[in-house]
Protein backbone atom coordinates (compact mmCIF):
# COMPACT_ATOMS: atom_id res chain seq x y z
CA UNK A 1 0.00 0.00 0.00
CA UNK A 2 1.23 3.62 -0.77
CA UNK A 3 1.37 6.34 1.59
CA UNK A 4 -1.92 7.58 0.39
CA UNK A 5 -3.94 4.75 1.37
CA UNK A 6 -2.56 3.86 4.38
CA UNK A 7 -3.14 7.59 5.80
CA UNK A 8 -6.75 7.33 4.26
CA UNK A 9 -7.42 4.45 6.41
CA UNK A 10 -5.65 6.20 9.35
CA UNK A 11 -8.35 8.85 8.79
CA UNK A 12 -11.47 6.50 8.62
CA UNK A 13 -10.80 5.40 12.16
CA UNK A 14 -9.51 8.68 13.36
CA UNK A 15 -12.81 10.63 12.51
CA UNK A 16 -14.95 7.86 13.76
CA UNK A 17 -12.61 7.77 17.27
CA UNK A 18 -12.96 3.94 16.41
CA UNK A 19 -9.18 3.77 17.52
CA UNK A 20 -11.12 3.05 21.57
CA UNK A 21 -11.86 -0.47 19.41
CA UNK A 22 -8.94 -1.29 18.21
CA UNK A 23 -7.07 -3.37 20.59
CA UNK A 24 -4.38 -5.27 18.97
CA UNK A 25 -6.46 -7.92 20.32
CA UNK A 26 -9.58 -7.36 18.63
CA UNK A 27 -7.77 -6.19 15.70
CA UNK A 28 -6.02 -9.91 15.70
CA UNK A 29 -9.95 -11.06 15.66
CA UNK A 30 -11.38 -8.95 12.95
CA UNK A 31 -8.09 -10.45 10.45
CA UNK A 32 -9.16 -13.66 11.24
CA UNK A 33 -12.98 -13.03 10.60
CA UNK A 34 -12.50 -11.12 7.42
CA UNK A 35 -9.73 -13.68 6.19
CA UNK A 36 -12.74 -16.37 6.59
CA UNK A 37 -15.00 -14.78 4.90
CA UNK A 38 -12.11 -14.25 1.86
CA UNK A 39 -12.58 -18.10 2.49
CA UNK A 40 -15.84 -18.58 2.65
CA UNK A 41 -15.78 -17.07 -1.39
CA UNK A 42 -14.02 -20.63 -1.69
CA UNK A 43 -16.32 -23.47 0.71
CA UNK A 44 -17.94 -24.76 -1.88
CA UNK A 45 -15.97 -25.08 -4.97
CA UNK A 46 -11.71 -23.80 -5.75
CA UNK A 47 -12.88 -22.31 -9.42
CA UNK A 48 -16.40 -20.87 -9.71
CA UNK A 49 -15.89 -17.65 -7.37
CA UNK A 50 -16.83 -14.03 -7.69
CA UNK A 51 -14.11 -12.03 -7.94
CA UNK A 52 -15.65 -8.84 -6.50
CA UNK A 53 -16.43 -10.48 -3.52
CA UNK A 54 -12.86 -11.89 -3.13
CA UNK A 55 -11.59 -8.65 -3.31
CA UNK A 56 -13.91 -6.81 -0.62
CA UNK A 57 -12.73 -9.58 1.56
CA UNK A 58 -9.48 -9.55 0.88
CA UNK A 59 -9.38 -5.99 1.09
CA UNK A 60 -10.75 -6.28 4.48
CA UNK A 61 -8.01 -8.65 5.44
CA UNK A 62 -5.42 -5.79 4.37
CA UNK A 63 -7.58 -2.48 6.05
CA UNK A 64 -7.05 -4.94 9.52
CA UNK A 65 -3.81 -5.19 9.13
CA UNK A 66 -2.65 -2.05 8.44
CA UNK A 67 -4.71 -0.89 11.86
CA UNK A 68 -2.79 -3.69 13.75
CA UNK A 69 0.53 -2.21 12.39
CA UNK A 70 -0.74 1.12 13.22
CA UNK A 71 -1.86 0.09 16.53
CA UNK A 72 1.80 -1.44 17.61
CA UNK A 73 4.06 1.15 15.53
CA UNK A 74 5.38 -1.67 12.95
CA UNK A 75 6.15 -0.73 9.19
CA UNK A 76 4.69 -3.51 6.96
CA UNK A 77 7.98 -3.52 4.81
CA UNK A 78 10.39 -4.20 7.79
CA UNK A 79 8.12 -6.76 9.17
CA UNK A 80 7.79 -8.65 5.95
CA UNK A 81 12.01 -8.43 5.63
CA UNK A 82 12.33 -9.75 8.47
CA UNK A 83 10.06 -12.76 7.87
CA UNK A 84 11.45 -13.01 4.71
CA UNK A 85 15.10 -13.49 5.80
CA UNK A 86 13.69 -16.36 7.85
CA UNK A 87 11.58 -18.11 5.28
CA UNK A 88 14.49 -17.67 2.48
CA UNK A 89 16.95 -19.38 5.22
CA UNK A 90 14.41 -21.98 5.94
CA UNK A 91 13.38 -22.88 2.22
CA UNK A 92 16.62 -22.99 0.59
CA UNK A 93 15.90 -23.30 -3.28
CA UNK A 94 17.67 -26.24 -4.23
CA UNK A 95 15.47 -28.11 -1.50
CA UNK A 96 12.39 -26.42 -1.30
CA UNK A 97 11.76 -26.40 -5.31
CA UNK A 98 8.81 -27.57 -6.72
CA UNK A 99 8.23 -29.37 -3.05
CA UNK A 100 5.22 -28.10 -0.96
CA UNK A 101 6.50 -30.51 1.86
CA UNK A 102 8.72 -28.27 3.48
CA UNK A 103 6.08 -25.48 2.74
CA UNK A 104 3.27 -26.01 4.97
CA UNK A 105 4.65 -25.09 8.67
CA UNK A 106 5.78 -21.31 7.98
CA UNK B 1 4.47 -2.51 0.97
CA UNK B 2 6.79 -0.81 -1.56
CA UNK B 3 7.79 -2.62 -4.76
CA UNK B 4 11.33 -3.90 -3.43
CA UNK B 5 9.29 -6.03 -0.87
CA UNK B 6 6.58 -7.14 -3.40
CA UNK B 7 9.47 -8.05 -6.12
CA UNK B 8 11.22 -9.63 -3.26
CA UNK B 9 8.36 -11.84 -2.50
CA UNK B 10 7.27 -12.36 -6.30
CA UNK B 11 10.84 -13.91 -6.78
CA UNK B 12 10.82 -16.06 -3.25
CA UNK B 13 8.15 -18.30 -5.26
CA UNK B 14 9.28 -17.96 -8.86
CA UNK B 15 13.04 -19.34 -7.73
CA UNK B 16 11.00 -21.71 -5.56
CA UNK B 17 8.66 -22.87 -8.37
CA UNK B 18 5.90 -22.59 -5.73
CA UNK B 19 3.15 -20.68 -7.65
CA UNK B 20 1.65 -24.31 -8.58
CA UNK B 21 0.68 -24.52 -5.13
CA UNK B 22 -0.69 -21.05 -5.16
CA UNK B 23 -4.09 -21.54 -6.47
CA UNK B 24 -6.67 -18.65 -4.83
CA UNK B 25 -8.22 -21.31 -2.81
CA UNK B 26 -5.12 -22.58 -1.40
CA UNK B 27 -4.18 -19.01 -0.59
CA UNK B 28 -7.60 -18.22 1.19
CA UNK B 29 -6.78 -21.30 3.17
CA UNK B 30 -2.70 -20.10 4.30
CA UNK B 31 -4.10 -16.56 4.86
CA UNK B 32 -7.27 -17.92 7.04
CA UNK B 33 -4.50 -20.62 8.62
CA UNK B 34 -1.89 -17.41 9.58
CA UNK B 35 -4.58 -15.32 10.71
CA UNK B 36 -5.48 -18.11 13.36
CA UNK B 37 -1.86 -18.31 14.52
CA UNK B 38 -1.87 -14.40 15.03
CA UNK B 39 -4.63 -14.93 16.98
CA UNK B 40 -3.12 -17.50 18.56
CA UNK B 41 -0.65 -14.95 20.44
CA UNK B 42 -4.05 -13.28 22.30
CA UNK B 43 -5.64 -17.16 23.09
CA UNK B 44 -5.67 -16.78 26.47
CA UNK B 45 -4.61 -13.01 27.32
CA UNK B 46 -5.72 -9.35 25.65
CA UNK B 47 -2.48 -7.79 27.35
CA UNK B 48 0.45 -10.40 27.32
CA UNK B 49 1.78 -11.18 24.12
CA UNK B 50 4.64 -11.93 22.44
CA UNK B 51 5.81 -8.99 19.96
CA UNK B 52 8.24 -10.62 18.08
CA UNK B 53 5.45 -13.55 17.69
CA UNK B 54 2.89 -11.01 16.35
CA UNK B 55 5.48 -9.66 14.59
CA UNK B 56 5.84 -12.80 12.44
CA UNK B 57 2.38 -14.19 12.08
CA UNK B 58 0.91 -10.64 10.92
CA UNK B 59 4.03 -10.80 8.54
CA UNK B 60 2.68 -14.28 7.02
CA UNK B 61 -0.92 -12.50 6.36
CA UNK B 62 0.95 -10.40 4.41
CA UNK B 63 3.09 -12.00 2.60
CA UNK B 64 -0.11 -14.70 1.57
CA UNK B 65 -2.38 -11.35 0.79
CA UNK B 66 0.36 -10.22 -1.48
CA UNK B 67 0.71 -13.88 -3.13
CA UNK B 68 -3.23 -13.67 -3.77
CA UNK B 69 -3.44 -10.26 -5.35
CA UNK B 70 -0.32 -11.65 -7.19
CA UNK B 71 -2.36 -14.54 -8.55
CA UNK B 72 -5.45 -12.76 -9.43
CA UNK B 73 -3.69 -9.66 -10.80
CA UNK B 74 -4.84 -7.50 -7.85
CA UNK B 75 -3.65 -4.39 -6.46
CA UNK B 76 -3.48 -3.54 -3.16
CA UNK B 77 -4.13 0.46 -3.26
CA UNK B 78 -7.20 0.19 -6.00
CA UNK B 79 -8.95 -2.92 -4.03
CA UNK B 80 -8.11 -1.07 -0.57
CA UNK B 81 -9.75 2.47 -2.03
CA UNK B 82 -12.19 0.31 -3.74
CA UNK B 83 -13.31 -0.91 -0.36
CA UNK B 84 -12.41 2.37 1.89
CA UNK B 85 -15.39 4.56 -0.72
CA UNK B 86 -17.64 1.77 0.28
CA UNK B 87 -17.00 1.68 4.22
CA UNK B 88 -16.63 5.39 4.18
CA UNK B 89 -20.47 5.85 2.90
CA UNK B 90 -21.69 2.81 4.96
CA UNK B 91 -20.69 4.59 8.38
CA UNK B 92 -21.08 8.37 8.16
CA UNK B 93 -18.46 9.92 10.23
CA UNK B 94 -21.66 11.61 12.44
CA UNK B 95 -23.42 8.38 12.81
CA UNK B 96 -20.56 5.76 13.53
CA UNK B 97 -18.45 7.88 15.91
CA UNK B 98 -17.48 6.43 18.65
CA UNK B 99 -20.11 3.35 17.73
CA UNK B 100 -19.06 0.02 17.00
CA UNK B 101 -22.46 -1.15 16.80
CA UNK B 102 -22.53 -0.21 13.33
CA UNK B 103 -18.76 -1.10 12.62
CA UNK B 104 -19.71 -5.47 13.23
CA UNK B 105 -20.92 -5.98 9.23
CA UNK B 106 -17.68 -4.56 7.46
CA UNK C 1 -20.58 -37.56 22.74
CA UNK C 2 -21.60 -39.57 25.32
CA UNK C 3 -21.96 -38.59 29.05
CA UNK C 4 -18.69 -40.33 30.22
CA UNK C 5 -16.81 -38.67 27.24
CA UNK C 6 -18.31 -35.16 28.51
CA UNK C 7 -17.30 -36.10 32.29
CA UNK C 8 -13.82 -36.66 31.05
CA UNK C 9 -13.30 -33.26 29.50
CA UNK C 10 -15.26 -31.52 32.70
CA UNK C 11 -12.81 -33.27 34.92
CA UNK C 12 -9.67 -32.30 32.98
CA UNK C 13 -10.46 -28.70 33.40
CA UNK C 14 -11.24 -28.74 36.60
CA UNK C 15 -8.43 -30.71 38.03
CA UNK C 16 -5.82 -27.98 36.46
CA UNK C 17 -8.07 -25.31 37.36
CA UNK C 18 -8.06 -24.22 34.06
CA UNK C 19 -11.79 -22.89 34.29
CA UNK C 20 -10.66 -19.19 34.84
CA UNK C 21 -9.37 -19.10 30.90
CA UNK C 22 -12.69 -20.52 30.12
CA UNK C 23 -14.22 -16.97 29.42
CA UNK C 24 -16.51 -17.86 26.34
CA UNK C 25 -14.99 -15.53 23.94
CA UNK C 26 -11.32 -17.19 24.97
CA UNK C 27 -13.51 -20.31 23.92
CA UNK C 28 -14.17 -18.86 20.71
CA UNK C 29 -11.40 -17.74 19.70
CA UNK C 30 -9.52 -21.56 20.80
CA UNK C 31 -12.47 -23.22 18.51
CA UNK C 32 -11.39 -21.04 15.63
CA UNK C 33 -7.30 -21.34 16.00
CA UNK C 34 -8.18 -25.13 16.29
CA UNK C 35 -10.38 -25.49 13.04
CA UNK C 36 -7.78 -23.81 11.13
CA UNK C 37 -4.96 -26.08 12.31
CA UNK C 38 -7.72 -28.60 11.08
CA UNK C 39 -7.65 -26.66 8.11
CA UNK C 40 -3.77 -26.35 7.72
CA UNK C 41 -4.24 -30.71 7.36
CA UNK C 42 -5.86 -29.85 3.90
CA UNK C 43 -3.75 -26.80 3.09
CA UNK C 44 -1.67 -27.50 -0.26
CA UNK C 45 -3.74 -30.59 -1.13
CA UNK C 46 -7.83 -31.87 -0.81
CA UNK C 47 -6.67 -35.27 -1.12
CA UNK C 48 -3.12 -36.31 0.41
CA UNK C 49 -3.94 -35.35 4.50
CA UNK C 50 -2.83 -37.32 7.03
CA UNK C 51 -5.91 -38.84 8.79
CA UNK C 52 -4.41 -38.82 12.24
CA UNK C 53 -3.66 -35.51 12.48
CA UNK C 54 -7.00 -34.50 10.94
CA UNK C 55 -8.11 -37.25 14.44
CA UNK C 56 -6.26 -34.74 16.60
CA UNK C 57 -7.48 -31.71 15.54
CA UNK C 58 -11.09 -32.30 15.12
CA UNK C 59 -10.77 -33.88 18.46
CA UNK C 60 -10.12 -30.08 19.60
CA UNK C 61 -12.50 -28.44 18.21
CA UNK C 62 -14.75 -30.76 19.90
CA UNK C 63 -13.50 -30.35 23.18
CA UNK C 64 -12.84 -26.59 22.84
CA UNK C 65 -16.42 -26.59 21.77
CA UNK C 66 -17.87 -28.93 24.50
CA UNK C 67 -15.90 -26.55 27.17
CA UNK C 68 -18.40 -23.32 25.66
CA UNK C 69 -21.39 -25.30 25.86
CA UNK C 70 -20.17 -25.97 29.88
CA UNK C 71 -19.08 -22.68 30.50
CA UNK C 72 -22.88 -21.36 28.87
CA UNK C 73 -24.76 -23.89 30.30
CA UNK C 74 -25.70 -24.80 27.24
CA UNK C 75 -26.82 -28.86 25.85
CA UNK C 76 -25.37 -29.67 22.44
CA UNK C 77 -28.52 -31.86 21.78
CA UNK C 78 -30.69 -28.88 22.09
CA UNK C 79 -28.93 -26.20 20.02
CA UNK C 80 -28.13 -28.08 17.09
CA UNK C 81 -32.23 -29.36 16.87
CA UNK C 82 -32.93 -25.59 17.32
CA UNK C 83 -30.34 -24.76 14.27
CA UNK C 84 -31.51 -27.45 12.45
CA UNK C 85 -35.27 -26.12 12.79
CA UNK C 86 -33.99 -23.59 11.09
CA UNK C 87 -32.35 -25.06 8.64
CA UNK C 88 -35.05 -27.33 7.21
CA UNK C 89 -37.15 -24.03 6.92
CA UNK C 90 -34.32 -22.63 5.49
CA UNK C 91 -33.25 -25.03 2.31
CA UNK C 92 -36.66 -27.14 1.86
CA UNK C 93 -36.14 -30.58 0.41
CA UNK C 94 -37.42 -29.72 -3.22
CA UNK C 95 -35.58 -26.25 -3.43
CA UNK C 96 -32.21 -27.54 -1.80
CA UNK C 97 -31.53 -30.94 -3.64
CA UNK C 98 -28.29 -30.93 -5.11
CA UNK C 99 -27.30 -26.91 -4.94
CA UNK C 100 -25.03 -25.86 -2.95
CA UNK C 101 -25.95 -22.40 -4.01
CA UNK C 102 -28.74 -22.07 -1.16
CA UNK C 103 -26.21 -23.65 0.77
CA UNK C 104 -23.47 -21.23 1.70
CA UNK C 105 -24.89 -18.82 4.12
CA UNK C 106 -26.12 -21.12 7.01
CA UNK D 1 -24.60 -35.46 20.62
CA UNK D 2 -26.91 -38.20 20.67
CA UNK D 3 -28.05 -40.56 18.19
CA UNK D 4 -31.39 -38.89 17.25
CA UNK D 5 -29.79 -35.61 16.61
CA UNK D 6 -26.91 -37.22 14.16
CA UNK D 7 -29.59 -39.32 12.63
CA UNK D 8 -31.39 -36.17 11.69
CA UNK D 9 -28.14 -34.39 10.65
CA UNK D 10 -27.39 -37.32 8.42
CA UNK D 11 -30.77 -37.53 6.88
CA UNK D 12 -30.61 -33.55 5.94
CA UNK D 13 -27.66 -34.56 4.28
CA UNK D 14 -28.84 -36.93 2.56
CA UNK D 15 -32.35 -35.54 1.39
CA UNK D 16 -30.70 -32.90 0.10
CA UNK D 17 -28.09 -34.63 -2.08
CA UNK D 18 -25.52 -32.65 -0.64
CA UNK D 19 -22.80 -35.36 0.62
CA UNK D 20 -21.29 -34.37 -3.03
CA UNK D 21 -20.29 -30.96 -1.26
CA UNK D 22 -18.76 -32.67 1.94
CA UNK D 23 -15.51 -33.48 0.78
CA UNK D 24 -13.16 -33.50 4.09
CA UNK D 25 -11.81 -30.63 2.70
CA UNK D 26 -14.57 -28.69 2.02
CA UNK D 27 -16.18 -29.34 5.19
CA UNK D 28 -12.93 -28.33 7.17
CA UNK D 29 -12.98 -24.78 5.44
CA UNK D 30 -16.70 -25.22 6.42
CA UNK D 31 -15.81 -25.73 10.15
CA UNK D 32 -13.18 -22.78 10.76
CA UNK D 33 -16.08 -20.17 8.45
CA UNK D 34 -18.81 -20.80 11.26
CA UNK D 35 -16.11 -20.56 13.69
CA UNK D 36 -15.55 -17.04 12.86
CA UNK D 37 -18.94 -15.94 12.71
CA UNK D 38 -18.83 -17.49 16.15
CA UNK D 39 -15.92 -15.60 16.84
CA UNK D 40 -17.41 -12.69 15.51
CA UNK D 41 -19.95 -12.51 18.21
CA UNK D 42 -17.21 -11.46 20.10
CA UNK D 43 -15.06 -8.86 18.13
CA UNK D 44 -15.55 -5.57 19.44
CA UNK D 45 -16.41 -7.10 22.84
CA UNK D 46 -15.72 -10.01 25.45
CA UNK D 47 -18.88 -9.42 27.81
CA UNK D 48 -21.41 -7.81 25.49
CA UNK D 49 -22.82 -10.59 23.16
CA UNK D 50 -25.84 -12.34 22.10
CA UNK D 51 -26.45 -15.40 23.28
CA UNK D 52 -29.03 -16.81 20.49
CA UNK D 53 -26.38 -15.61 17.81
CA UNK D 54 -24.11 -17.49 19.80
CA UNK D 55 -26.04 -20.42 20.21
CA UNK D 56 -26.71 -20.78 16.08
CA UNK D 57 -22.74 -20.24 14.91
CA UNK D 58 -21.70 -22.89 18.16
CA UNK D 59 -24.57 -25.61 16.77
CA UNK D 60 -23.40 -24.70 13.17
CA UNK D 61 -19.73 -25.79 14.49
CA UNK D 62 -21.40 -29.22 16.00
CA UNK D 63 -23.13 -29.96 12.88
CA UNK D 64 -20.15 -29.64 10.24
CA UNK D 65 -17.83 -31.29 12.80
CA UNK D 66 -20.59 -33.91 12.38
CA UNK D 67 -20.79 -34.12 8.80
CA UNK D 68 -16.91 -34.66 9.10
CA UNK D 69 -16.94 -37.37 11.22
CA UNK D 70 -19.40 -38.41 9.21
CA UNK D 71 -17.62 -38.37 5.84
CA UNK D 72 -14.49 -40.24 7.87
CA UNK D 73 -15.98 -43.01 9.33
CA UNK D 74 -15.08 -41.67 12.81
CA UNK D 75 -16.89 -41.43 16.17
CA UNK D 76 -16.35 -38.35 17.77
CA UNK D 77 -16.18 -40.43 21.51
CA UNK D 78 -13.42 -42.13 20.19
CA UNK D 79 -11.18 -39.42 19.07
CA UNK D 80 -11.97 -36.94 21.91
CA UNK D 81 -10.75 -39.83 24.39
CA UNK D 82 -7.86 -40.48 22.30
CA UNK D 83 -7.12 -36.78 22.32
CA UNK D 84 -7.84 -36.53 25.89
CA UNK D 85 -4.83 -39.26 26.54
CA UNK D 86 -2.52 -37.11 25.26
CA UNK D 87 -3.60 -34.09 26.75
CA UNK D 88 -3.52 -35.66 30.38
CA UNK D 89 -0.24 -37.15 29.95
CA UNK D 90 1.08 -33.57 27.96
CA UNK D 91 -0.62 -31.89 30.71
CA UNK D 92 -0.12 -33.37 34.65
CA UNK D 93 -2.30 -32.16 36.94
CA UNK D 94 0.35 -30.96 39.36
CA UNK D 95 2.73 -29.12 36.49
CA UNK D 96 -0.86 -27.29 34.58
CA UNK D 97 -3.00 -26.24 37.90
CA UNK D 98 -3.84 -22.59 37.75
CA UNK D 99 -0.94 -22.03 34.49
CA UNK D 100 -2.26 -21.09 31.22
CA UNK D 101 1.36 -21.45 30.16
CA UNK D 102 1.53 -24.74 29.20
CA UNK D 103 -1.78 -24.93 27.74
CA UNK D 104 -1.43 -22.83 24.50
CA UNK D 105 -0.36 -25.83 22.16
CA UNK D 106 -2.67 -28.31 22.46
Amino acid sequence: MNQQTIDRIRKFTEERDWDQFHSPENLAKSIVIEAAELLECFQWSNSDYDLQHVKEELADVLVYSQNLLDRLGLDADEIVNMKMNQNEKKYPVEKARGNSNKYDRI
